[in-house]
């Protein structure tokens, strides 16, 4: 498959529906160089998410039985969002540990929704037995081409802007942002990926050669928490020799605090993943390398006005 | 005086010291038409004012005695931080109503902070009693050619980023953002003046044909809520024949909410009374007329992480 073919036919395609995000130069957060950040989180539904729900929607046939997802919450706002906008039925599974924020989200878009006890895993395997039942259309958060493809607009959207870094940062769950990222650049820029000491996926698929399943939990869990990092994700990681690090929660929140202080931007730990690890120094840029920090996700809780 | 030449002179001499804030294009707010914004709430101190204080700062000989200034809360915050940069002295006064969080802000820059009993107004006298008794000097929030000429540059700068639009709205408080506006572009483009019904100095002002006193009160009164209108503003206003609407505190909220719900974009009242003019309809474009908003204020309370 032609990735960058793909995603510029899902850029082409989405682009009526998606925010084109802002980019803007900065310094501080206590580092002595400048970072460029995509703000990503000012995407619809809060998330990078949408990109993928509508790629999905808009390049498959929707049967009446309509879609399902499976969800930590961002993943499951998309859907409902794009599936309101483009006059489908969406029922989405999320476990309890989304939280408020994001589960109010979800409703709001006036989605079927359904929380379920436990994880992320066991949010899927309802929304399986759902597609099974009724043959709903699965909108799968990450293994799926046409959710990787979508994600990656959020790339080659970046170019078009004047990205202008030799490296990005890139918080991972279960791969589908990361692998949009890789298979929009085919190495041309170096791919930093970063998880939570406590949700890395990636980490330990690279270390054991194949995925594998791991403990998550943490502060940025319900986004970030993937049991397993997805196969189309780590195939183009393992190819490409992608270098992955990982911050403790204490830095996770010690971002997330630089970013509304400093710059009155206002995430939730996931979104505030890929700063910790320049922020930390998880990651050490060389002398002169450029930095790029994608700004992932907005969903915060509690709401802030509520 | 050329208030295009200084203003060009502002940017260049605090471009190393301001943040360059992003633009973005963007539907939604129950709006049929297409909004530019410029997010300068992501300003360090959170709102335009440091562009105002810095150029000050910059411009003119600061005195061993140090810096002193009144202010509802953002004007102490930028002048503290842009003492603080530059290695001088600064002593704040704030009306009580300045609230935690900007009050938090100012102390955290390292000012000599002084709350007071009242409004601006009165934290505005006993700034001048300080400045005849110690010869430090007075950074007033809008009524000095300085600081007018540095709001100038959120303008300048903006024109340099590809601003799309015939008509821009801006709030207005004291009236040195809009001054500013007014300064740089001279006519070339429409500028609607956006007060609460409740602080409307400057339609007061234009309604009377001189600066006259008002009642000040609502919910973006510590940002918006100057007693009378600057004469600087005034002169501008009043000789290109300003647009000006107003807007309940009702409207504000809603459009702060709105902000943050659909872009993640999470201000104080006054960062969301420009918008506020679009969706209650108090500023209703002709067809096809392109509208700009600025986004000047985030410093909201409760502190969202606090």
């Amino acid at each position: 498959m032609d990735w960058q073919d793909e995603i510029e036919a899902a850029a082409e395609r989405t682009r009526p529906h998606v925010q084109q995000t802002p980019v803007m130069q900065t310094r501080g957060f206590g580092l002595d160089y400048p970072v460029e950040l995509k703000l990503e989180h000012m995407q619809h539904t809060g998330s990078f998410k949408a990109r993928g729900a509508f790629n999905t929607l808009l390049s498959q046939e929707v049967p009446a039985a309509g879609l399902v997802a499976a969800s930590g919450g961002n993943h499951g706002a998309a859907v409902a969002y794009a599936a309101h906008q483009l006059g489908h039925e969406a029922r989405i599974y999320v476990p309890g540990m989304a939280g408020p924020a994001k589960i109010s989200l979800i409703k709001r878009a006036g989605a079927d929704l359904q929380v379920v006890p436990g994880a992320y895993a066991d949010a899927l395997e309802m929304a399986q037995a759902y597609e099974a039942e009724t043959g709903a259309m699965q909108v799968h958060a990450y293994e799926a081409p046409a959710t990787v493809a979508g994600q990656g607009t959020c790339f080659a959207e970046w170019q078009t802007q004047g990205l202008d870094a030799d490296t990005l940062l890139i918080a991972v769950g279960g791969g589908g942002l990361i692998a949009g990222a890789l298979a929009w650049f085919q190495g041309a820029r170096k791919i930093v990926a970063v998880e939570p000491e406590t949700s890395c996926a990636l980490k330990s698929a690279l270390q054991a050669g194949t995925p594998v399943d791991v403990e998550v939990s943490g502060i940025a869990a319900n986004a970030l928490g993937a049991k397993r990092i997805g196969n189309i994700c780590f195939e183009l990681a393992a190819s490409q020799g992608l270098t992955s690090v990982t911050v403790p929660d204490t830095a996770i929140a010690e971002a997330q605090t630089a970013l509304w202080q400093e710059r009155r931007i206002l995430v939730e730990p996931a979104g505030a993943t890929a700063m910790a690890a320049l922020m930390s120094g998880a990651y050490r840029p060389r002398p002169g390398e450029r930095v790029a920090v994608l700004i992932c996700g907005g969903n915060i809780a509690p709401d802030p006005l509520g």
